[in-house]
């Protein structure tokens, strides 16, 4: 994973001629107006890319470059993966199959199909609803997209980052990435490689990164609490891991608690609708865990919006 | 009422080095990502404006360009302009009182009080708080601000259409701004003059512009319906009216259920979470009430985000 498969991305995006991927906002503030004592932070505002994630850019990118079989592609995801498996699919016109578990929400089942995808419920819980997934791809052939750890994936997410630098005409001092699989934070990384400090960011109770640095290698790993219907992968990618090897300094835990004031601070403060995942940056400077120095550059990635507004009130 | 006015606003918000008004991003979008058949949308997000709305930068220029009495600043207003005006106190260190009919809702004077104003409750309509605090002005000599018919809260406004043509590269074909009282479009319309085509929009239900121009003057007109907390003036301001006859080819009125239609579009397919005020230049592309031609840039100007997030759900 590299700068090259990155801008590879980004000429797939843009000579595709579809204009699919948006190209979200970067907003510059100072770091006062956040209550940080820094001089600039940078809000990426990806949260309002197509589907409400940054997923959108991977898996556009993992269609765009394989052949589609007739059986069109499939994927095992109740979340940000699976509505930006189904909206990129339906931009190409080709088939969709979403496996999602019996305990996902009526109202995410509604949405997938909204894009034209033909859900399957099945499973109690998500491995299984992933085993019946991969079971139905080996039957029917269809292209397989994974929420976080194929090289397309990753160099789709990389995107956004080689957007930070061209918005800001710069790149960062540093970069906080919020970590579930690692698929962003392994984009952005192989982006900005030693030119950025990429600063890897995780719940106390969904740390697959966290742990598997303690342990030396990848681990399973419990996960709950506020964020993890997004960032609760169960155990750190293989891609994410090596990337993160080479190029980061440090991970971060964070307290759900730090995670949910940043959120309502986000909605009531600057009128950004995000879902706790995309949260953890500001929760970082916020509780001091990542403290800039006061001539320091911060990027933050709004990676998601995918809630229910009502949960801001 | 002219560009001098607007650069020497800009230029007060600039000198002020407070950065209390905020850069709000302009995020270009190519018209079909909003089912629009021009060239580009640009959306001016100034519903990320400190307090939630555009009123902010009238305010403050108001208040930048007066001397401020020991008894600080005083408004009617249980809406943006109430917030705007406590905000902007709170931020130069001055007093604020604010007075609010008796109808205002609860959590909008809680809001107000956490920015540090001194809260009138007051009369059982507006008209009759107004009262009240025109009274109390003269008996404290506070400077009083207007929700849109003074000359600094035009000028400070119109530095929103400034930032457009400095971020934007260049003035848009088109603009499309919700009218309430007017002060926002009459700012905008001084910036651009003949150099963008500014339309106005109102809610059928609240067409102050529009019923002015069928008289030929200003008149009062009946208010009501989804929008009527933020363009809810019974009056068109006399500085509007003047620009807005000098400059403005085309006032439209919506339907308050086109506007909820935009509203929520702007949700579910970005995430912009605005307020109903603010989605009226979407409800006229989507509804065709304007329609631009297929090479057009046009500009909405999302101006505020004081809505109860459960309303989206």
């Amino acid at each position: 994973m590299n700068r090259a498969e990155v801008e590879t991305a980004a000429w797939r995006f843009e000579s595709d001629g579809r204009g699919f991927v948006r190209r979200t906002p970067l907003w510059k503030l100072p770091g006062h107006a956040l209550g940080v004592a820094c001089e600039e932070v940078w809000l990426k505002l990806e949260q309002l890319q197509v589907g409400g994630s940054f997923k959108a850019r991977g898996m556009y990118n993992r269609l765009l470059a394989n052949p589609i079989p007739a059986a069109g592609v499939i994927v095992a995801s109740g979340g940000n993966a699976g509505i930006a498996t189904a909206a990129a699919a339906r931009a190409l016109g080709v088939k969709c199959e979403v496996f999602v578990p019996t305990v996902s929400s009526p109202a995410k089942q509604q949405k997938l199909r909204e894009l034209g995808a033909d859900v399957v419920v099945t499973g109690a819980v998500y491995a299984e609803a992933l085993e019946a997934c991969l079971a139905r791809q080996r039957e029917t052939g269809a292209l397989l997209t994974h929420a976080y750890d194929q090289p397309e994936v990753v160099a789709g997410a990389g995107t956004l980052a080689m957007e930070i630098e061209q918005q800001g005409g710069r790149a960062p001092d540093s970069v906080l990435v919020s970590v579930g699989g690692g698929g962003l934070i392994a984009g952005v990384a192989a982006w900005f490689e030693d030119r950025s400090r990429v600063v890897a960011l995780e719940p106390e109770l969904a740390p697959t990164l966290y742990r598997a640095r303690e342990a030396g290698e990848p681990v399973d790993v419990a996960v709950s609490g506020i964020a993890a219907d997004s960032l609760g992968a169960r155990r750190i990618g293989a891609i994410a891991w090596e990337v993160t090897q080479k190029y980061l300094p440090q991970a971060l835990l964070l307290p759900d608690a730090a995670i949910r004031d940043a959120q309502l601070a986000l909605w009531q403060d600057f009128k950004l609708a995000v879902e706790p995942a995309a949260a953890l940056g500001l929760a970082a400077l916020r509780t001091g865990a990542y403290q800039p120095r006061a001539d320091e550059v911060v990027a933050l990635v709004l990676c998601g919006a995918n809630l229910d507004p009502a949960t801001l009130a």
